[in-house]
Order: structure tokens, then C-alpha cells, then sequence
């Protein structure tokens, strides 16, 4: 019989804690599970052992097992020593190359989703999928666990998704394709991301417009209204054990295949998306380097799409240089703004914009085949477009109202021009090194923060000439940001002579 | 700049803890590294993040960082992002199937003895190594990194040793023979581990004679002055590394190959052991079920040696049912005490000392091949070894003349006796089960704790016979214990007649 000593903070799993003292008198080590039971019930927890926050005879519990317990302070409880869960067991048998069943996967997800795995089992089951893969079975299986293991909700009538896997800064393309889409009458009830390692993602974004926090109550409440919606999906909640395996895939910087895959399609299957576009950005600096991985990834998301019952399409798309000229939140909000108020310009973020507008106006029928583009230019053209986001917009609890020379006040106040040094052609904008300028600068917390590039790829460009800015809200920043460019070159400007073979160096010495 | 709040707790990892804000200001997420930096210097630290301990502009600290930059509550620090480390890097290169360098593998193993690996990158290199082994090289250079990152020391003249992979309960061969070996003259400095899952560990039993808790230098003392030690190797941090990939395996139940080779050899090397025999226990219940992989083992263990340059010889030993009768410390302690005084039984604790006793006295040319195993059984009929003994005990601490009588006074005063249900034969005596019910009992925290055997393997017995008597320190854990006797059915009694086909029943039914 222990006492209980209350902790309340939500560690995310199970954990107790044990005095050294009782955790040998129980014949208990660390990451040992116990069932901790009272008259209330009894519920499985891990073993921390320490002497810093209890004395012998007391148990340290958090929030997860207060609540399944119902424990006060000072309650009393018992506890013994369980085996290792059966879960674990299957992680060993993923390691071991083993094919999991769908029973088996169910019960994986069903343990993380309830805390019973610590972060150790769930680092053992992302190497297994890394090292082992599943195939297209198991992936269905691990889809449909997670779905279940999260909310879902149902609208009216077919529902069309995009999808990017990202991984090209300036990709502001959903705030258009959203409102294009939806400007037909199609629903779409996008939700996304807010940047992890980019100077934006698109509920960061679209936050400069509204507030992108919802719960699936208010979301279903946006999308009944505007039929359309651009929210955040961390609030969502749709798949909650794909949150927890993130939180682990994330240090090792492992994103294993068939999690890539369960991860975007649960959360399509969740809102009950039928017809789905994957925007599958490839190139340098991206996440796909080259046409074969692009052309297998593919074809494994419409694969699994039959297998869900979802149409799914891909779009590979040029992913080797920012879309558009702006990154950071206000920066990319006012560039979409511009195009939807009119602006026949930057070509790539329209382009981009059209075509995967186009490919779902072509799934819903709206447009016939190969005229889908035509069809999603017109939305932006006559406007239909800009008036579909800002019910989105309003929807959501935002001033649909706001003009361009509003946000450009938002933009940060401390700037830094970077001046091409001779005359030559833009060869390269480097994804990575211009992202990590502009998130130095502050981007993506400081919305104010980020770049804007007055050249892209392939452009001309003169000694002197500038070639970017950069933005930020705070000094030391943009200092910060300054200093990075040296090193990291973000911007590459050649001369038409790439290379000389052989180096005209060798030549002169002869 | 944030103030720091000290957290005087050692999680064994460099974590700090960040409020939300914070988080968000600076960009980063749980589980990100930072460079954490005063005037004296600066460290890499994991994040959290919680609002529960930390208030904005407040990093909570541990004990790790708090001693690195001689923090005090208040002080300011700065953070900044740093990238995943190159030994992460490393650990995803292992998962996929690549050969690490021996340079690899010393910076793996220095990072997590410095604590700059969380435990999720632990059990990413744990899972690496289960799924991926390694050959022999990378062995070599795990084992040499792992002696290389503890504690070592040197002993005049040649230094012997051995291990057990164990799995066997009542196992207390260590405990004859080190005294046969040293009651010859020769060095063995044996560290050894305290009961996970069995009734008693060598460092249980021989802390019924003497302390086993002593550091290196206190080791080098005892060693050096009765020429034999056996203490605890968790006081003596040979090999921390080993340690703390442990504190991962174990949850995880993964015991991987090269782990498993490094890790008892890294301990051997550390004390300097030029001879060692390594006792590989066969059969159900064990570790290792078949001769294939017994000599598999063996043979990695030989090859080992033969690249740091000590000579190891293997046993494959019978380890399907308990060593001698008794298991728990006190009873053990019992036992192995009666042998050293004179006792000619129970005769698989003799055999095996003896055995293996004899291989070290071979290797050390003190008898001729093929002679050993006569010439332990001396050292035990001449009471030289008991000698030994003694002069053990007493160099680290104990009572060197303690009697039998006295240890019988330690026993548990709460007993039940199981008797035989038939007439026949005892068939088996699980190891696993057995150990449960043990441990049930109390061993190996309770050290009066425990079980005795009256019939072993083979014997005939009678109905109404006892089998095997149940010895507690407290009474609710000897129910505890009988409780489980209907469920695992520990000791399988039959009659000569094992199986009937067809079976009688069936023939009956004709």
C-alpha cells in the first residue's frame, strides 16, 4: 500500500513515480510497468524510480492515472508488477521483419493513443518501420487504426482535400486553391500545419487573416457555412496517435514511409474526403529528389486511396526554388491576397495554384478533362475566388475586409537589402539556406519576419542590383540573420560560363 | 536571455525545461537541441516544454547542466538552436544497414556516457543494433569505446575471470568458484550483478557473507590484499555506457547480439582479465535454447577475446532446471557455505564450480590439461578454498566466521511445504516458474526469502512426498507465492508413462 502523492502535469504517458526504498521492495526497475489499482479501479502505469520528489511509502502519480483512479492526495493504492506489454511484443516482431496484422496494428495504435507506450517503445516501433517498412496492407491497417483512434466527421455530400508533403519555402498555393475550389461549390475542409522547419506553414499563414484554432465542432460549423475552411490540425485532434509518433519521429529525424503515408491520408479519411490531390513537391532541398522515389510515392497514396475508398491524384511538382517571392506569414499573405484581389503575378505560385485547383475541379466534374486549369483561372479572374476566401475568412472569425496596405504594416520595421556583388544569372535559391535566413529573422513566430526575393531562378541580374530582402520584427534578428548569409550563400548568381573544362586556372599556368 | 531555475534531479539526460511562449519565440520544439550558454562556457541541452514548472522567461535546469556551467537560481543563460547531432546521424546510418566506423562508434558511445543522447535515440541505436548486428569489427570497436568510457584498472600479474550469461536460477557457482581459483594463487577481481529477474544474483548472495557495495579503489584494496573480490558491479563503473543502454534494453526486452558481447567483455577488459571462461547455460528457461546458437555464441565470445588480446574459453553448461536446491540469497548462501566446509552435495553445484573452476586452472597452467576439474575439487576437499572464502569475506567487510546455524536464523520464519499429487517422477522443474514464485515469496529484496528443492529432476517421488518447501519473511507474500503455484505449476510430476496415442480417453469412448 502506497500513498498518493498528486503531480499535475501531463507528461503524455503513464509515468509514476517510486522511492529507490519501495521500488526494491516491490522487486521494480525503471520502465517496469505496474497495475496501479483502488476502489475505483485499476490501470496500468510506468516506473520512474528517484528519491527527489517521494518518500518511501509514497507514489508519485500525474494527471493520466489521477484521472482514470479518480486519486486525491493522500489516497492509498496498490500496486504490482506487470509483464511487458503485449504491444511490445509485436514492436520486437516489426523488428524482427515479421508482417503485423491488422489486429495487431490496431492494438499498437490503440496503446499509444492511450499512453500506455513510453518513448522508448515508440522509438523501437519507428526504427522497426524504418528499417522493415510495411507493406500495402499493413499501411491500409495502420490508416484505418489511426482514423478510429481519432475524431472524424461527416459533411454533406462529396468532399474534396489537397495535401502538400512540403518541404519548398513560399508554398502558399493551399490559400488559393482552397477558395478557388470551393468558389464551384465544392467542400473542402482543409486543415494544416503550422511550420516545423519552414519560415512558414499554411495555418501560419492563413492566421494573418483569422484565427486558425479550432476544435472539429467549430470546424464543422466553418465549413457548413463557407463550405470551405483553412484551419490548423494540431487543434483538430483528427489523429492523435500520428501527433504522438511525430513527437518521436521528430528528434531522429526519421519520417518512415508508412507513417508519411497513415499520417496524410488519416487525416483525409477523418474529414471524410473523397477525392484527394497530393501535391508532391520534387527537387533539391525537398523531401523527393528525383522522378523515381516521386513516381513510387505515387503510386503508393493512390494505391492506398483504392484501398480506402478515396480517389487520390498526384501532383509532382517543381520544387527546387521558393513559390513565389515572399516567405514568412504576412509576407506570403499579402503575395496571396495580391492574386486574389487581381494580380496576374508570380507565375509560379498561380500556376501551381490552378493546376491543383484544376485537377479537383476535373475529379468533381466541374471541369471537363483538360480544362480544369482554364476553369480554376477563371475563379481567380472574375474574382469568384477572392470572394470565397473572404467568407472563409469570416467564417473563421477573421475581418474579411483587410487590404494589402493594412498587412503591409505588419511587415517588420528592420530590413536588410542583399545586393547581387556582379552581373550574371540567378543559378540557384537554396530552399534550405534561405529558409534558415528567414527563420533567424524570426519568421515563423514573428509574422512580421521573412524574405522577399526580387529575383527567382534563371533571372538576370546586375552588379548592385538587389536580389532580396529580409525582414524582421526585431534587430538583434535581423543581426542574427545577417550574419548567416556569408556562410550559407542562399542565393547563387554565375555568369553565363558555368564551368571551363579545362579550368582556364590549369590553362594559364601551361 | 532566460533566468534559470535549478531542478537539483539527475534524469540521466541534459534536459532543460522551457515554458510555451518561450518555446514558440525561440522555434523550438520538444525534443530539439540547444546550445545553452553563460560566461563560463556552454553545453548542448534536450528541450521540453510545459507551463507547469517554468514560467516565461525561466529555463528550468537539472543537475547535469547545472554543473557544467556552475548555474545558481537566477543566473541568465542564452539559448540557440543547434542541429541534430552527428551521432543521430550515425545511429540512422546503423538503421540502415551500414557499418559504423570504429571513430563511429567511440563518438556514439562518448555521447551517451556524457548524457547528450536521449532516451529515444538510445532505443533508435538499440533497435539499430537488434535489427541491423554488427560484424566483428564493429564489436571490437564497441567493446573498446565502452572500456574506454569507464573507469579501469591494472593488477600485477595475470588477471582470470568469468561469467555467466545466466537464466539459471540458483546459480551460485561464482561463489566456489573464485575461492577455488584465488585459494591457487590466482588473481580474479569478479564484479557481479544483483537479481532482474531471478531469485538471486551473485551480489545478493554474497551480501549474505560480506558488503558487495564498493567503488574501483576499494575493489583494487580487497583484490589486492585476498587476491579475489566479489562484489557488485554497479558500484563500480566499469562500464557506464553498458549501464545505460541497459536502462533502455530492458524495457524493450531487446537484448541484442554485439550489446550483449561488448557488454560482458567491456567489464573484463576494464579489470584487466587476460583468462576468462564464459558459462553459456542450455536449455528451456535459458537464454539460449539450442547448441547451434550456444556455439554461435561461444564462438563470437572466443574471437572477441582473441582481438583484445585475452584468451576466453566457453562452457556450455545444463541450465534446464536450477543449479543445487537452493534459491535466494540465504538459502543459497546456506548451500554454497556447506559445500565450502565440506558438504559432498548437491552434486550439479559441484560439478559445475568445478568444471569451470578447472578451465581457469588449466588456462593458467596450474594443472595439466585435462586435470582441472581434479584439481578444484582439492581446493574444495582440502578446505584451501574455504580458506579463500573466508579471506574474502573478511577483506571486504564481512563476518569471515560466520556459521550455518547463524545463517538459518535468516531464513524466512513463514513457510509452506508442497507436496507431491502421484507417485512417479519429477519431469521438470521450470526455471521461469520456479523464479516467479520465488520471487513472490520476497527474493531477492527479502534475503530469507526463497525456495528449497527436496526432489530435483529425474527423482521418483510419492504421493504425499514434499517436492519443495516456500520460505518467507512475511506472511501476505508467502500467500502471494502459494497463490500462484495452481497457475504455474512449477515442478511437473508424471508417471513413467508420459503419453498414451491414442489417448485412453479415446479408446474409452469406443
Amino acid at each position: 500500500m502506497l500513498k498518493v502523492k498528486l503531480f499535475d502535469v501531463d507528461f503524455g504517458e503513464a509515468h509514476v513515480i517510486l522511492n529507490y526504498d519501495d521500488a526494491r521492495e516491490f522487486g521494480l526497475r525503471p520502465q517496469d510497468r505496474i497495475k496501479i489499482a483502488n476502489h475505483h479501479g485499476s490501470t496500468v502505469a510506468i516506473v520512474n524510480i528517484t528519491d527527489a520528489f517521494v518518500k518511501k511509502g509514497v507514489i508519485g502519480v500525474f494527471s493520466k492515472i489521477r484521472k482514470e483512479l479518480g486519486l486525491k492526495n493522500s489516497d492509498t493504492v496498490n500496486i504490482e508488477l506487470v509483464g511487458i506489454p503485449l504491444t511490445v511484443e509485436l514492436i520486437k516482431k516489426k523488428l524482427k521483419g515479421d508482417k503485423l496484422s491488422a489486429d495487431e496494428i490496431n492494438s499498437i495504435i490503440a496503446d499509444i493513443v492511450n499512453k500506455n507506450l513510453s518513448s522508448i517503445d515508440l522509438a523501437a516501433f519507428v526504427s522497426a518501420l524504418y528499417v522493415r517498412g510495411m507493406d500495402m496492407d499493413e499501411v491500409e491497417a495502420l490508416t484505418r487504426s489511426m482514423v478510429a483512434a481519432g475524431q472524424t466527421v461527416k459533411f454533406p455530400g462529396e468532399v474534396y482535400d489537397k495535401h502538400s508533403l512540403g518541404g519548398v519555402p513560399g508554398d502558399k498555393t493551399t490559400l488559393l486553391v482552397v477558395p478557388i475550389v470551393a468558389s464551384y461549390g465544392l467542400t473542402i475542409p482543409k486543415t494544416s500545419s503550422r511550420a516545423i522547419t519552414d519560415p512558414a506553414g499554411t495555418a501560419d499563414r492563413m492566421e494573418v487573416f483569422a484565427p486558425v484554432v479550432h476544435n472539429l465542432k467549430s470546424l464543422s460549423k466553418i465549413v457548413n457555412k463557407a463550405g470551405a475552411c483553412i484551419v490548423w490540425g494540431g487543434a483538430v485532434d483528427l489523429s492523435p496517435a500520428d501527433d504522438m509518433l511525430i513527437h518521436v519521429e521528430y528528434p531522429l529525424s526519421l519520417d518512415p514511409r508508412p507513417l508519411l503515408l497513415a499520417s496524410v491520408m488519416s487525416k483525409k479519411i477523418a474529414v471524410g474526403s473523397k477525392f484527394i490531390v497530393i501535391d508532391i513537391p520534387m527537387g533539391e532541398g525537398t523531401k523527393v529528389l528525383d522522378a523515381d522515389f516521386a513516381h513510387k510515392l505515387a503510386a503508393d497514396f493512390i494505391e492506398l486511396g483504392r484501398r480506402l475508398g478515396v480517389e487520390v491524384e498526384c501532383a509532382i511538382t517543381y520544387g527546387a526554388q521558393p513559390v513565389g517571392n515572399a516567405m514568412g506569414p504576412v509576407l506570403e499573405a499579402i503575395e496571396a491576397l495580391k492574386i486574389l484581389e487581381g494580380a496576374r503575378e508570380p507565375n509560379s505560385v498561380i500556376e501551381k495554384s490552378c493546376a491543383i485547383a484544376g485537377i479537383l475541379l476535373e475529379q468533381a466534374g466541374v471541369a471537363k478533362k483538360g480544362q480544369g486549369y482554364e476553369k480554376a483561372a477563371t475563379a481567380l479572374h472574375n474574382k469568384s475566388a477572392f470572394k470565397k476566401f473572404k467568407e472563409i475568412v469570416k467564417a473563421q472569425g477573421g475581418n474579411s475586409n483587410v487590404t494589402i496596405k493594412q498587412l503591409e504594416k505588419r511587415v517588420g520595421k528592420f530590413r536588410h537589402v542583399v545586393k547581387s556583388e556582379r552581373e550574371g544569372y540567378v543559378t540557384q535559391i537554396k530552399n534550405r539556406e534561405i529558409t534558415m535566413v528567414a527563420r533567424a529573422a524570426g519568421a515563423p513566430h514573428d509574422k512580421g519576419a521573412g524574405i522577399l526575393l526580387h529575383s527567382k531562378g534563371g533571372d538576370e541580374t546586375d552588379r548592385g542590383k538587389p536580389l532580396f530582402t529580409i525582414y524582421a520584427e526585431k534587430k538583434e534578428k535581423l543581426e542574427h540573420a545577417k550574419s548567416l548569409l556569408a556562410k550559407l550563400k542562399p542565393v547563387v548568381v554565375e555568369g553565363m560560363l558555368l564551368e571551363e573544362i579545362p579550368p582556364s586556372s590549369l590553362i594559364s599556368r601551361r
